[in-house]
């Protein structure tokens, strides 16, 4: 009941922080940037990803692509999303802006889970600073368990190529530390 | 799991739907009345009133007026408080009528709580469409056994005129809904 309490005040505090402390932004901006913050929160973000997550639960054999992808999208890659649509929204983003940054994110974010899940087939415990082999142990159903490992690390590199192609419209240099994140994502050893 | 899930969506939703969904108020109206929502929550807030009530429950010996009215404050009057101040903010209410009318919910708010346990000693449970007298059947800790029945019922005649007199300000068309509100609580039979 507590954790739940703290997590409930905290849920509320984000929104009251972006409300009553953002400074220098037009208020019409800090709007849009919380109704894109709910958003990613409720049934079509958050919520969706772990209900249909808990759904699947035990229940492995039937997960397929389409759920897999489902799920990383709702559960990981809309908190990514929300995040660099935020930025991109209260800095004073177009329309067009807005959509490509939101394809970016959404891809690396379903990036970061594919990259996970090859990392845990290809490292060990140690490279990886946390139990390696653990989804193959609980049979979880993963990237490499879907389509086989090269497979895995194919769409992984498709995954980056994409997610890089959307910045290519923008100021190269303010967009370098986003481009540098792919990498990141994309390259990372634990 | 499922119904925090629920509750998590439905909190997000209130945010994402007053930030996305609020027409004809300038939007540094609806960020005040959106922090004023996402304070009456949290820590400030519901919250706190919760957790004093948790650690208090089974143990209601100690609850003194002065836990009594914190619990009542924050977990029903902060929310009343909520609803009537987002109001006169987006209404356009200047700093003083903020001021008062935030005085006047709370004072509903305890009031509605102070009439509740009322109720609860002197109407049988067909009056009230509820089960009579089970606060007392639980040891709950109530107004009329902390003052006694008379006092209790002073004390909300006290707390329905000390919220009126709030509105004495204002345009009397204006207010009549809040000063029937009052009214309405102070004189309800069930």
């Amino acid at each position: 009941m507590e954790s739940l309490l703290a997590g409930d005040s905290l849920l509320a505090f984000a929104f009251e922080f972006m409300a009553t402390a953002t400074t220098g932004v037009l208020p019409g901006r800090v709007l849009a940037a919380i109704g894109e913050l709910a958003k990613s929160i409720g049934t079509e973000g958050l919520v969706a990803g772990q209900v249909v997550d808990l759904h699947y639960t035990g229940n492995n054999q039937n997960v397929g692509l389409d759920t897999l992808e489902f799920i990383h999208i709702h559960k990981t890659a809309v908190l990514l999303e929300a995040s660099v649509v935020m930025g991109v929204i209260l800095g004073g983003g177009d329309t067009d802006q807005v959509k490509r940054l939101r394809i970016f994110a959404r891809k690396i974010g379903l990036l970061f889970q594919v990259v996970d899940d090859i990392l845990d087939v290809t490292k060990s415990s140690e490279e990886l600073g946390k139990t390696a082999g653990k989804d193959m142990a609980v049979d979880k159903t993963t990237y490499p368990k879907l389509l086989g490992l090269d497979k895995a690390k194919e769409f992984a590199v498709k995954l980056k190529d994409e997610a890089k192609e959307q910045l290519a419209s923008f100021d190269r240099d303010k967009v370098a530390p986003l481009a540098a994140l792919a990498d990141y994502i994309a390259y990372r050893e634990n």
